[in-house]
């Protein structure tokens, strides 16, 4: 039962997540070294999660001679050189969210990747929720049907580190931040060899007095006609809103990561500790999940990136899978600048897919729009003459 | 405790649920006559209802001598027709929504009314929802600070009668019939002195073989900045979807009005009869609600159309709102086939409404983009400094 | 339409809402006349609710020469002395719960209405929410086939007035107070025919420096062998929390009537005002009702009542019921004391009903105690063995 | 990363479930032999888990040389044999729940545990939800001040295999098959400290024709003057309903671990496969888990038993605890029989318990019985005279 041996880049929020899911539990891999820009942020980032060493040495870290896999938990501006550092070390690279600022530099990592011939996963724990990974099943299982609509929302009132509001350093605002999450649970919903052609996306800056969004809604026209709705915001009050509602010809599909998962608590304010991530308050009526880093897919996401490595295949979420999110959401700042649909442009590794259709029933040379069982047990028909174009009602035994 | 007589305009659906509100609990007013192009349809609702008379005339029904007010439950393209009658006679008129198919029609109506010095309401239920009614207090009362967002979501399967699905009888898709609700909700929340400015929209026909949209969404810009959000679907599958959800600078308001209100019910299938308006089955789990006609608002928009009657003001919803809505759901066919913004065109009456705007906070000559409270009671800020554009944290103690 | 003119005796909180319940909506019944024992509070309440008279004679109230109902919303203790003038003057008599004190008290009551022939109603508003009328109209429908166990669950944080908490004026604590409503749900669910035979109880005083109970807890058995379980307190934070299941042979029924009946919301504090009965906040996550008097009944109980004057009928429930009510708690008290099961004595007007009672299945000899559908779709079927008791698996094919 | 090596006696449900857990994420403990009564079920499991061998040799399993810890997910009644094994072999053991069918066997396997000097788990799954185990730790931080009562819920439609339904082998009906877990989790929210001094219980077979109950409600007095209270069935309709309620002095828990979790589906039934443990059907409204071994408590579980194994303390639920639950169901089935309190029985281990206390607040010589905030910020209080015990209100400043 041979475990892997890493080097953690970055000791911020992500860092603590990351490093606290691999620590968790009965897991074989270990955390051996921590890198982090400032000696005292990487000393008590080792203390607390009982790390043999911190460096404030990148290229120390990377090429600890006992790491075998190194993850980035930095900024956006420097996954770049950190990917290009691991490529040159030979070691396989996990990724955090997102994997560029822009499409061409994701573009740039994923080839130096693929020219070094190392292992790249695309650490987005939100494709890998329990639920999202049990109703993507049952949408491949043919649940609801063919996938037309899947809006994704992700909320919260804002980032905790300084760096994730300047858009020099992230490439932007909330698309950027929280977005990236919501293309990929989208994609994995209506399928990723579906090919997204165009976006609309609205973005406004409505509370905070910054330069980039905090606020967008964005449609992204997928090949098979089916719409991928994505809702971010930085200026959401009461805690973090995390749901994805997937619609289907067959079916829907409603779940809710976060602030509504059947634990309810309240309290006059006597105890004390965290809540929950970007929770407002400590009095009154909490809404605690039970397991954190397993309901925001910290666990199966590295579970299957390990595997993944043990196993020589790829993990579901790849650097192309980071590189097409970043195109995405490049078409989403040019069409809330165009204030029209804008196509995403992008080098397109997926196949073809072909159009949501059904063959409309025919009843008596009729075309039936709907039937609905009356309570007596007969059907309601609404039909259209094909030749007129009328539409009219007829109710029929059942049968 | 006098209350009023009423002619009814149609026996569908809609008249069914506007006749058992009016007629349910100690209601004083009563339908006096009823009419419906056919006969029997016309004898079968004044027998259901206890009504005196029933006609296949609609000018008589109109200048019943015994009833002073008439309720229009017809479809959207013989609404015209009936309100200039009316106007005729004299009388009080409550018509259904949508005012009209285009905002053309619907001022023209607003202008047939107004001529003739009528009392006019505008029938658009959702926006009385006893839970819609108080949270516009609360909002109103400053519970959430500035209004930022409202999105407003209404899905079913698709409507049970055919002349619903010809868009030369309605005006369109599923915008028209349900994207009216939403709109005016919306304006509700955001205040009617709030112009709206323009509408991004995106249609689609993704499920039933007909020329109209089947789903769509669109954004609406008001001129505080705040932004209407509407969704709306004929192709939902699981029963009726009626949701609002209402950010503000200082909180959020959810309201779910039909599936999921605290009444859940699973049965094997053996009892029968009616569970709710669009579910879709009568086995497993079910979700009613208490009393239908309460829920979605029918009682309080009777109340306040009767109420304003008697005490000779406008009632919450008037022609002008119903034309409003019209000029909106315009705004976003236009924005449909142009695949961008387009300017909602109409005749304002409201004010001017200033942008959300705060000042922003300063400390120590950088500008505050956000305070945390910490465990341990301090407090970290997010900090801006307006010279560089450079972002910092601070942790500071209390106060 | 005419209407019905009352005298309300009592101004405090339930006098409120049974005045608002009557001058809502377009309501033709109207108070004309209040009692309350202090001048200023009788003078506020007519204000308040545009009452042409009040006084502070019980007799002149009762006796108004322009009412025909009279509505008691006084303290327990003062019930009996307010039925004796109603029944004199020859009017119908609504009296609020618990109808006594005691089983004793209230079987005096209702033999003082009896002889005197006068119309009497049991206000038991929660056995009117809309929610449970529907829910016990689809149990007699045979939704969820026999009936095997009721859960009716009310607590709140304690009552706002001083004499409640007096179990010298009201009989008892918190089933005095709680109990007498969930023992009339669960007697509607079971069914009033089915008679009451004895009941386990609980109580304790955990909380508020009392004498009486703060909690209670407690099994009613009926004939039919199902089970009645309420569960009361005085204790509980966090609002008002109203709970109804039941559990049924082919189904379940849950209903939240006030804390969860999807309506949220999240506010920083900064408005104000009313939010809902026993709400402990006003920051932080709130849960308001819509229609606070149609959510708890009140609506569709006067309608009932006063349907039941104008068509000669019994309403649905009655001083009999409440006289029930009454011996039921008193065998509650009797069981909390003797620490073990107590008979419920009482006169009792209802017939016999058999015990819910099904004829095992057999297969091949051996009695079927499940069946369960595989995913493949064959059937497993646990049998146990008639002569030695033995059980056992079985998959069979379908059908 | 060492792991351990086990031994898996048992192939029904929990042993899946068991192994699931263990070769699920990263997990380093490997399942090395597994033993059944059956080659067939033994083969089918041992090829299902990907696991070395399996056997029929009941003590060749648990003397596997390579092998350190034995799993027991065996029937009840086979319990104390596999136990004596496991001792003699010298390894750790690890039990399902219950421990045994009485206290009186339960006390004999903790003295076998004990007397060998082995690691002794009680595998109580339920204690280990990860909403447990964070909502214990929230009481434990004084969040809901001192619990007053604990209501713990299990329900569903009646166990999978055929042994579950014959007392003889089992030791009753549905208290001891879910029961166990309830009384489990309350002790866990009680504190384990305070002693369980008497219990009243009802038990009825109300649907199954066999001779255990299949409903059960108990009542359970602790020492601190907290009560306990568990509702199980075997006749549950709907799916499995697993919710636990924690009341405090300040503060109020809710949780539900599975069929309300966020997570919900509506299928037309076109899709195929598994759902959720007990899920009735496949069709309509559907409620899955999200990961089930995780919300199920499983994967904390058995983290905390290899924890304990491998750092020489005491997992977090012993064999004592098992005894201790036993103790109590065995005074449930006296209560049930003698219908009144019965004592708890049993070997005490744990200290003694203060009572739930708190010195009455006085305002002016007179005893607070509440404080109520009203809406203009003045507090109402509720006043008792020490000497009279008379109520009455008095509204005071703030402050």
């Amino acid at each position: 039962m041979d475990g892997h041996s890493i080097t953690m880049l970055g000791t911020g929020l992500i860092g603590d997540f990351y490093t606290n899911t691999l620590h968790s539990q009965r897991g074989r891999d270990r955390v051996r070294m921590v890198y982090s820009r400032s000696p005292e942020r990487g000393a008590a980032f080792r203390d607390r999660w009982a790390i043999p060493e911190s460096t404030t040495d990148l290229a120390a870290a990377v090429n600890h001679p006992e790491t075998d896999v190194v993850v980035i938990g930095l900024p956006n501006f420097l996954h770049e050189e950190a990917i290009s550092l691991v490529a040159a070390a030979g070691k396989a690279v996990l990724c955090t969210k997102p994997l560029g600022r822009t499409a061409e530099e994701a573009r740039r990592m994923l080839e130096t990747v693929e020219k070094a011939g190392v292992f790249a996963g695309y650490l987005e724990d939100l494709c890998y929720t329990p639920k999202s990974l049990k109703a993507v099943a049952s949408v491949r299982a043919g649940a609801i049907g063919d996938v037309t609509w899947v809006r994704s929302r992700e909320t919260h009132p804002g980032p905790h580190s300084a760096w994730f509001w300047d858009g020099r350093l992230t490439g932007g605002g909330a698309i950027v931040d929280l977005g990236c999450h919501c293309i990929e649970i989208i994609r994995n919903f209506v399928g990723k060899g579906n090919r997204p052609l165009e976006v609309l996306c609205h973005t406004d800056t409505l509370v905070h007095p910054i330069a980039d969004e905090d606020n967008a809604v964005a449609l992204i026209q997928f090949e098979s006609g089916a719409i991928g709705q994505f809702e971010v915001s930085w200026t959401f009050r009461g805690g973090m809103d995390l749901r994805d509602e997937v619609a289907g010809t067959h079916g829907t599909i409603w779940m809710n990561h976060f602030l509504r998962t059947g634990f309810e608590m309240f309290t006059t304010g006597g105890g004390s500790g965290y809540i929950a991530e970007k929770a407002e308050t400590s009095a009154g009526w909490l809404f605690p999940v039970g397991d954190e880093v397993s309901e925001l897919g910290y666990v199966d996401m590295f579970s299957d990136m390990f595997r993944a490595i043990d196993e020589g295949r790829a993990p579901q979420e790849t650097f192309y899978d980071g590189y097409v999110v970043n195109a995405i959401m490049d078409a989403a700042y040019r069409s809330a600048k165009a204030r029209a649909w804008e196509p995403v442009e992008l080098e397109w590794r997926g196949g073809s897919t072909p159009r949501i259709a059904s063959t409309p029933e025919l009843y008596e040379r009729q075309v039936v729009i709907k039937r609905e069982v009356l309570p007596d047990g007969r059907q309601k028909l609404i039909l259209k003459d094909p030749t007129s174009g009328d539409f009219s009602d007829r109710v029929i035994e059942a049968g």
